[in-house]
């Protein structure tokens, strides 16, 4: 229990420092980076407590709002000396996505739906902060152009729902999918994978 | 009620196909690709109901989860080939905005809304997906711009009310507001209208 | 009580005009002018009954319909003279987040709610339409940027819980909050105040 509180901790903590960073770049004042922060951490878990219909958690969390705040505020002031910890927070970030798909996935299992769309639910939980802070940064959103990120979750919520076929217990299971996410995250960014590009060098003129 | 699932179904084809062509052209990987599918196809049906407050249609109907999985890939695939498909996709899209918009009345007198709100909603239905497309893939909404869309979704909606003031069967006005949905769009499109411009030649320099 | 319902419409009409002018600048079509209009002026109540999950306000409420609806027509018509208006629309638009945040932060308390996501609730009421328009006319939202105007929300906000600390009597507070609004609001845009620079001649450089 306490782990998965401190996990999720570390999760928020990585999503808020993202949000923050990507506001900096856009030069936002100081509500718009909180705004950022607020949205990047907690988007995803809104945007599938909404779907599912289920309370909003951090309306009734105030753990999260502190943890927010907090981490906005330390990092606009260390600002400069975030790149010292980069590794921390990729590491924190992958550990956040690998628990928040696992979170999603047993959320949407709670509300008895299908394995595709808990696993839909488990990615949206892990991937949709960081959508809606891009669209707030007038951005695409980067999970839509580049890198293995969602894939992981999608494979991990995979692995989650193959576990659960064989019979493993639930404290397995949880805790694989979340490894396989992190495994396949880091592995991807460690050999710079990306998913097959379906565009090699066509020029690409659809009609519309 | 089975060809109501049907003509349903050609509809969510045509608007995944239309999000797939949006997010080629954005060069997103095949998870945006997909991502953009799926909102283009249930977005507009997701806004009603969590503004109405009834759960989420596609959470518990797998049929659309296939139908949009399968035509993204068939249409990634062939997407050099989809320029023939044009008048077809047209005729899906079309048809397909017609159910929505009459889909997304009933819902609303269901749930017991004016009017004015039904047809507000129905429009929601066939209009925001597109909306929700363009936004992810950070375009100003189309239908905000040009062409008789959502227009031709408001007019079906007041058949539907005019028709059911003068106490016609439920099977008439689905179907002939259906119609009308389909047949202003299609004129609209045949005629190349446009709703009246309120800018001729001006300058806008509004203050703000 | 007639007094608030008042207050409200003149907050309506503000943010109705907002968003006529911000999608005129776009060169929208009618259509997209009055969906504009609309998701300024509800767009802040309708996120905020989502996060609670109160049922939508303005569903049932025609009041809220008919007024933007007019107001859009008329500012279409007037538009060219709308910048005579300018200094009653700032105080319309003053006033109105100033109910806004008070009617929030309300809200929140009867689904008993914690004070600072009450505050938060507040804000998002009276700032978030604002936030929706620029998403959809695909600009960063203004008030991320510049500007004392969430900034007033969140002290109205901190003013209401501090008053019903000292227990003051419930009208009371409410004015007194939405006066705070208004005051700090005013006065940041006659002083030409802005929340103080994190950025002071620094070049941004974060690593991503």
């Amino acid at each position: 229990m306490d782990y998965v509180l401190l996990v999720d901790i570390l999760g928020v903590v990585a999503f808020s420092i993202s949000g923050v960073l990507s506001s900096l770049k856009k030069r936002m004042d100081a509500f718009g980076i909180l705004i950022i922060a607020f949205v990047t951490s907690v988007g995803g878990g809104t945007l599938r407590d909404l779907l599912i219909g289920t309370p909003v958690a951090w309306l009734r969390n105030m753990t999260y709002v502190y943890v927010i705040i907090g981490t906005t505020i330390l990092a606009v002031i260390f600002r400069k000396k975030l790149s010292y910890f980069r590794r921390s927070l990729f590491l924190f970030d992958t550990i956040g996505i690998g628990l928040y798909t696992v979170l999603g996935i047993e959320k949407g299992l709670a509300a008895d739906l299908s394995p595709i769309v808990c696993i839909a639910l488990g990615t949206t939980t892990a991937c949709f902060g960081g959508v809606i802070r891009d669209i707030l940064c007038n951005d695409i959103p980067v999970i839509f152009r580049k890198e293995i990120y969602a894939t992981a979750c999608i494979l991990g919520g995979i692995t989650y729902f193959v576990l659960l076929q064989f019979g493993f217990v639930e404290s397995i299971i949880f805790i694989s999918s979340g490894i396989v996410v992190i495994l396949v995250r880091s592995l991807a960014v460690y050999f710079n994978l990306q998913l097959p590009s379906i565009y090699k060098n066509e020029e690409i003129n659809p009609e519309s």
